[in-house]
């Protein structure tokens, strides 16, 4: 286990949401999860699904390394306005797939349509960031997968332990 | 579910096929299902395995708005000839990884030859296309996995349900 | 069963294992596994992890048709480091996803940290490569998911058997 207090930013994407439509649930769901699991929150951002805002602000955190870990909720879907896994991947210089194989599997046991989740996760500079849909309780249902391996990741990010694959 | 009736269209892909060496009994039980399932079946083709030829035809029907739906059988295996999924690959503007992971996961169950089926689902404008494999076995395995999602899939890219991922 | 007797590489990737602060256990396990199914090992090298130097080495081998097949393994974790996962692809004309999924979706019942590997596998000229994780023991569980079908798929590659998919 990490010793180091690993520190977090949520963004939540939601038109509905940013125009004061809908309230976000699934952005404050996150942040209990992530304190509950010792870790600092220390940016939440409600940001529509336009591509140029997402990325904006997935750089703006990871180039001026405000956090280890960024997570986002909502956008992963097939609408039009879905674009959160096109904006991460321009972010992100490593993929890290099995994230996303391992929520979509899980999902898969409670719903079909769980297939449809688009969402990626990887790494730009020293910064993990990693997708969830945008329902309340599909992000509880995902973060419970990765998020016990998200310090031995982050540690290993961060040369404080050995590559994943080789203890 | 879906009120609309979709319109789908079915491309196979087969160097024999095309040459008339091998009858095409995929292409045929796609549309069979298609049809069993309510939506309508607009279009039909019988094309070889060559690149260009596959992508002018699906960027066609995507952009002329021909159908909401392409399902396309053969040529994701590993023969020099197969290029179906990178065809695909440079017509969608995103993927969804999610269908071709459930369709490979559920025929792993039946043989370990699954894994190497390259196949890929992804969004053209307003239009989804997934590759399935060759064989109609294959087939009528794959469009098990995913057929009963893709009118809630569709919903969502025509605007006319929430996203996948918010209900 | 194929007939032929195909050839294999075996590449070790481990900044520690080049300068020599750690004996290299798992290149040796892939190249016992690979004897033991039938298949002749021509070459086996330790390099650091490298992009360059990786994709050199993995250009050189297809390009020169030095084998049929090459296995990598290390490099495919989240350290600054590792860079396998991006050299193969910046290598391989076509990805094969599923060999990676079924590894990961195999080491997943044995430990959590499995969806933290990032290995690809795919396709440049007439040679398959797979990345495989740094262990030994992660090397030999990883083997047992997708050895037996490699056979297949070369003979599909080299022309000598129908496409995977259509049998």
């Amino acid at each position: 286990m990490s010793e180091k207090k690993y520190k977090a930013a949520v963004i939540t994407m939601s038109d509905k949401g940013y125009r004061g439509e809908r309230s976000d649930t699934s952005g404050p769901a996150i942040m209990q999860i992530l304190k509950e699991k010792g870790m600092e929150v220390v940016e939440y951002f409600l940001i529509p699904d336009e591509f140029e805002v997402i990325t904006y602000h997935l750089k703006k955190l990871c180039d001026e390394e405000v956090c280890d870990l960024i997570i986002t909720t909502g956008g992963t879907g097939c609408a039009k306005r879905d674009v959160t896994p096109e904006a991460t991947k321009s972010v992100i210089e490593k993929e890290i797939p099995g994230i996303a194989e391992a929520i979509r599997y899980k999902s898969l046991q409670i719903t079909p349509k769980a297939m449809l989740g688009r969402g990626v996760a990887g790494i730009c500079n020293n910064t993990m960031i990693i997708n969830l849909p945008g329902s309340e309780k599909a992000v509880r249902e995902s973060m419970e997968v990765f998020i016990d391996v998200v310090p031995h990741a982050l540690d290993t990010l961060k040369g404080k332990a050995e590559d994943c694959g080789r203890e």
